[in-house]
């Protein structure tokens, strides 16, 4: 997968992008991650890439131009390449919910684009270019790079050849609909705090039990909304019939 | 503000609270963050910081003890420079909702300390030791270094004299509890993309009307559960009629 990063400040992906997952992804070759400056397009002999609002107000705008023509750029690249023009994103607060079904969708494109805002706002135009607004949730941000990271994270680690067998996870929140079982690695006994007997007793299809009912006690707690009773085995029915009595 | 960050990979943050806003906080004061490599904690003679979990399964767990003795060094480090113990917060799908609420509340304490797990999980005891489980959203990441810098950015954007006045936010999005209007900034005319003409009127008092009343369009047709009905002042129910009206 090509991904595209139009973004004022290139430094600040050097860590993430070249550490920890994201980095193995690169070094495996299933992620080409590219990140552009868009302020190398501005055809303002300072550079410039904001202004004012129209109609005053606090705060500098990104202008339409940089980005325009800096998209223009990667996306004749890309299209050389062989790379389809994908999906091209914009980080806004009013955009749609980015979730584990959204990286699901952008995992099977071969290129994407994120565009990062940053300052007060950007010029209205720019959404012309683009294909899918995303928001990360309900809160205000410096600027779209911390989100555009995290949406890169999420979709790459869905890549074929990105997670490798050890890390694969098959018991993820979300993947499975639940939430996920509370997990204890060594020692048994941790300054008081011990291991749930079950854990270690060797019984396979308790343990496996036990899993599924803590998951579903969890998401009953706390995320009573994910739980589709429609897709509820047999056991996870008797098993939340049982935790739903020991809750009250 | 004093932020600790507990970490097995410190180099991802140098990009992101380097530069930027948190740079700039960083270099007057408002904001001191360290990040605390865990496995410097590691009693393992090979600096190992995670093992199998009990009861199988695929992945490896980060387990209880480098990160309860990583805690109490920056702990008492931050009690003996007279900082309160603060908020101990954990990434987790399970967790609360990060949102703009919670990122006020956070930025009235002294101290924050956020634990980022890594690899397939954690033990479950780690969890004795935080105040707040937090979550960004329903989609599953490969560590709690981005949703960490998300909310530490979105935190920290909050605290005194960390925004310049022209960098100062009035009509955020969820700020105001409404979407941000539509801004535009110089060319007038961009490829054919023209301002409305209202923003050019200089006629001040229709130039405020027409940002309420887009303000309120587009968080109707967007997030219409974000409208408080209560809290509308006599103009916004007016405008909010019209735009009713218009957009059926």
């Amino acid at each position: 997968m090509k991904i595209d990063v139009l973004s004022l400040f290139p430094d600040m992906f050097e860590g993430p992008l070249g550490d920890s997952i994201l980095g193995k992804a690169k070094d495996k070759g299933a992620l080409d991650i590219e990140i552009t400056n868009f302020r190398d397009y501005s055809t303002n002999k300072h550079g410039n890439v904001d202004d004012y609002p129209f109609g005053g107000g606090a705060g500098m705008l990104l202008q339409a131009q940089p980005i325009f023509d800096a998209l223009e750029a990667t996306q004749n690249k890309a299209l050389e390449s062989g790379l389809s023009k994908g999906r091209i994103i914009l980080l806004d607060p009013a955009g749609k919910k980015f979730d584990q079904n959204e990286a699901e969708q952008l995992a099977k494109e071969d290129h994407l684009t994120f565009i990062c805002g940053h300052y007060e706002g950007y010029d209205e135009r720019i959404k012309s270019l683009v294909t899918d607004e995303y928001s990360l949730g309900d809160f205000v941000l410096t600027g779209g790079e911390l989100p555009a990271m995290v949406m890169i994270d999420a979709t790459a680690r869905l890549l074929d050849n990105v997670l490798g067998n050890d890390e694969s996870a098959p018991g993820d929140s979300f993947s499975s609909g639940l939430l996920e079982y509370p997990q204890y690695t060594r020692p048994a006994d941790f300054r008081g705090m011990k291991v749930p007997d079950v854990l270690t007793s060797g019984n396979h299809q308790k343990i496996e039990e036990w899993r599924q009912k803590e998951s579903l006690r969890k998401t009953y707690n706390r995320r009573p909304d994910l739980i589709d009773y429609s897709k509820l085995t047999d056991l996870q029915k008797k098993l939340l019939a049982e935790i739903k009595i020991e809750e009250e």
